[in-house]
């Protein structure tokens, strides 16, 4: 079943074996309670049923999915965090419910089929960890047709962002260290700290304009294919004059299903974009359903996935209402599927760019 | 000449080719203008000298010694940093006085004595690295007899703690997460957060009472062989009644020197040490000669060496006046001297215990 298990893959695995990783995401609030309430929210799908949690790491979400009254759940972890899960488990008397398999969903027997499939399968700019690859493995093997996924699709979005401070404080800094022209190390500094992505925080006020919607994923249909490159064209108006630093990436879930899918009845979402409040920030998706979503958008609470931020060696001024084009492809890398290569293409002003970078 | 050049050592010089790491340090003020304090109050021992910088990153101490008035300085880096050092040395007219030597201090040939060494060669915990030992080596290949070396001396302080937030934090955490039970995590929590070696920074506060020094180093005396293996025993009354939760360490280094050497006239130190002024914090070391010093010490300004803590993986709560008394030893591990081992034997109350642990 499935592709073959990796070195690369081992390592992922025990990756996610040290207890640090786990307690990170679970201070998470933002996203524990984010998929407590969706898993509450679905509990009418869930009593009575059968769930698979797939990287069930510590088995905190298969213990609120036995606390929803699942009839039994299969918590699969290929990291030897799975013992502990299974110690946990024990020690809160929930063997009869949860059944901990230590293994990757491709290997690992479930001889029946699952009601609801639930996972935390994000990773930085969605994709990287290729952890959806085993959520899709897991429905099509055993989810039952018209099952709940939750989540149930997820939107990667990108925006370019100004960032002056941040840029000024990598590299601009070494044009004047305590009174020496250090301006040498510039391509150097350039290279160390925007070769690669970066994982931080920015602001709403980083953001020049609306976002584009790089890849949407529908959990139900996505394939293993569709998410070996993702490209999409995009075009940007900047909604002011100001440097442009690079792009910044950052997803949405959202934990609809058959509980949800009847009650449709809302207003059609073109009624709700087109009228935003005054004074207020315009809604960046219209959400018809009002279903229950993660958001880790900078408007938005922080999150530890905080946002991915792609920088330009060097920045481009930019006019209010210059356009800004161009396209960026994502793909798994061949070498090890759990990298990301990035593709960026991106011109403005006359001017145009490429930038390669890997997600390791 | 020295130690073969090992894998390790060649991944620990390839560590400072990335700019972030000089960037950080550069950019920790309490250690690069106590450098250039240190450099510019021994601008009489510097002016047309010949110095040798042991270590120089990006160049900058050897940039503060030209200005201080050096006839010739080498500077010496293993790492890729090195090229850009010349490139800073170029571009700033230096060429003349600088000359930096791409490779280790074992291997460079350097055609004259020098009059003075400085390096920035302090690790976590003092020794970790092992870098001093390419201090020693230049001293032995290069120094004229009664030549400076900056620092002078360096001393490593241990003390017990207390740190309850840090260990609920981490610990205690696991015994209600989102209401549920997972003390189950406990054993291995302790196990991922505390088995290595801990950089972080504490406050006084957290400090049980006056530390004891560890090791102090000679720079103008320290061999090799000495620092292959340090060992200390020694024995704490606590302060105060309180759960102790390890051993922090700390070091702080001393700028002193033939300019200074001759002016040590002031008050015998026990006359310091044993009339503290009132409301004021006690020195913790007396400093006869007021030379100058670099500090770590948890109570002084924060530096980016912070301090390191050994935790114990259950705290032992001592009474006021409680002994804690044990040893510790420090040596370079046998696979790879730039990784530490550390044997810490500690016992209170009538238990003992002892903990081994690795700083990679």
């Amino acid at each position: 079943q499935g592709a073959p298990c990796t070195d690369f893959d081992m390592a992922y695995f025990h990756s996610y074996a040290h207890v640090g990783i786990h307690e990170e995401m679970i201070k998470d609030r933002v996203r524990t309670e984010t998929y407590r309430t969706a898993i509450m929210q679905h509990q009418s799908s869930i009593a009575g049923k059968v769930v698979v949690d797939v990287g069930c790491g510590t088995g905190i979400l298969s213990i609120f999915c036995a606390q929803a009254g699942a009839k039994r759940v299969y918590a699969v972890d290929a990291s030897d965090i799975a013992v502990q899960a299974n110690e946990v488990v024990k020690a809160n008397n929930l063997s009869e419910t949860i059944i901990v398999l230590h293994g990757r969903v491709e290997d690992v027997e479930i001889d029946e089929e699952v009601d609801v499939i639930i996972s935390e399968w994000m990773g930085y700019m969605l994709l990287y960890e290729s952890m959806l690859g085993s959520v899709i493995t897991a429905r099509d093997r055993w989810l039952k047709p018209g099952g709940l996924i939750l989540p149930s699709s997820a939107t990667l979005y990108m925006a370019p962002i100004t960032h002056s401070d941040r840029y000024s404080e990598s590299i601009d800094f070494w044009r004047n260290v305590y009174g020496i022209d250090m301006s040498a190390m510039l391509p150097l500094a350039k290279q160390c700290a925007f070769e690669e992505p970066c994982v931080e925080t920015i602001v709403g006020e980083n953001v020049l304009t609306w976002p584009h919607v790089v890849k949407q994923v529908d959990c139900h249909t996505i394939t293993l294919h569709e998410l070996e490159s993702v490209t999409t064209n995009y075009k940007f108006k900047s909604m002011m004059r100001a440097p442009l630093h690079g792009f910044a990436f950052w997803f949405d879930v959202e934990f609809s299903g058959p509980a949800l899918a009847g009650t449709n009845n809302h207003a059609p979402s073109s009624l709700i974009s087109n009228h935003p409040v005054e004074g207020q920030q315009r809604k960046k998706r219209a959400n018809p359903n009002e279903a229950l979503v993660l958001s880790t958008a900078p408007e938005d609470p922080p999150t530890h996935w905080q946002q991915t931020v792609l920088y330009f060696y060097d920045p481009i001024e930019v006019e209010q209402d210059q356009l800004i084009e161009g396209s960026v492809t994502l793909s798994q890398s061949k070498e090890n599927r759990r990298f990301m290569n990035i593709h960026l293409e991106y011109a403005s002003g006359g001017r145009s760019f490429v930038k390669e970078s890997v997600m390791r």
